[in-house]
């Protein structure tokens, strides 16, 4: 790795359905920007411009909160405005880009190295591995469970509200462990804001935190084998 | 590379439950052992010393019939004796030697780069990713697919024999739309004996073939940005 590597400054917007927020390394707390179903790709450009003018920083890691191939989201979000597929990010934020989904920088920034395997406990179900550094995007959620039903049928916010939370955590645990035993990974990392509705965790599970954005923002523009712990 | 990579000679052994194949680069046609339930991994060591007395090769390669963990099988074969966890084969083999499932090896031999789902349909159903030269074993064959019933049921061997060619064809069909939508592969490779009992290919799905097993026992020994067609 170069020097000039070692000491790239990374923006890392994490773009969420009620707030962006703006973490850059060096600050405790993330600015927040509040979205809505009427934000756009475009408004939220022209608000990160404005509010990172005198900010100092050499590249942008965008969490997108939605599937996202080649580097570029894949479909418009659900509770946001339109205009996030084929938006041109890096001409609009004036700085190298890169986007990745909103679950896998958190788990990324949360790896340890090995064969991990990702769930992002939210409104819906995230997964996806991370294998020797590189992110390899899943769509678990929607293979059959149980009853006819989905694995984000049950795990998701939906899921949570109808089950209640003691029936929802058993089949958050049941479900790692046929995720473990079908996916063979050293090690599972739950994240997503759901995770605090759990009040224990299964064997080799483990707990992102959304510190590790920041941390997951800048390790995507490390070489592969340098972005574990 | 170097030189000596380049002309590395691979002998690959692939373990089957009525036959063990012993395959050379430059032979058309593998030597062929009787296998079956009393064939213990020293018996196939004995024979395999036998037969290559005089067949020059540096590397050996195993296909092995069940889940390979760190290079050594984990589990005992279904089809064969006992004895093949734990058995020192380099020292038996006289030669460097590196296992791997045997769906995996044809799976391997077949890669054509980016990111490749393989389902091996024979008496089980076998599966895992390759991924940029490397391969991720996986065992999706037991998680739920319907009616309480796994993937397996359904197109393993015992599956095809109660449902019938024709709507096992259709389940095999299914399954590969649902592991497309899942795992979000480039391309899906299906292997294993009961191919040759499908009649077309969904799309985005090829055909290994048994001479591909060969190939992956050769590549196995290449560096991982080496091993695509």
């Amino acid at each position: 790795m170069t020097a000039a590597a070692r000491r790239r400054r990374v923006l890392v917007i994490d773009v969420g359905g009620t707030h962006i927020k703006l973490w850059l390394a060096g600050r405790k707390e993330p600015v927040k920007i509040d979205s809505g179903p009427h934000m756009t790709a475009a408004h939220m450009a022209r608000a990160v411009r404005v509010i990172t003018k005198d900010w100092h920083f050499d590249v942008i890691t965008i969490g997108y909160p939605g599937p996202v191939k080649n580097d570029r989201p894949a479909r418009e979000p659900f509770n946001l405005g339109d205009g996030w597929v084929g938006f041109p990010y890096q001409r609009a934020l004036h700085h190298p880009v890169r986007i990745v989904n909103d679950a896998a920088l958190q788990a990324l920034g949360s790896y340890e190295g090995g064969h991990m395997l990702f769930l992002g406990l939210g409104t819906g179900l995230g997964s996806g591995l991370v294998l020797r550094g590189a992110i390899v995007p899943m769509e678990l959620a929607h293979l059959p469970y149980r009853k006819g039903k989905t694995y984000e049928d049950y795990l998701g916010e939906d899921g949570r509200q109808a089950l209640g939370n003691r029936k929802w955590r058993r089949h958050v645990f049941d479900v790692c462990d046929l995720f473990a035993k079908a996916l063979l990974p050293d090690y599972i990392l739950l994240g997503g804001g759901n995770v605090k509705h759990l009040a224990t965790l299964p064997a080799g599970v483990r707990l992102g935190s959304n510190a590790n954005v920041v941390r997951g923002g800048y390790r995507l523009w490390l070489p592969r084998e340098r972005r574990a712990r």
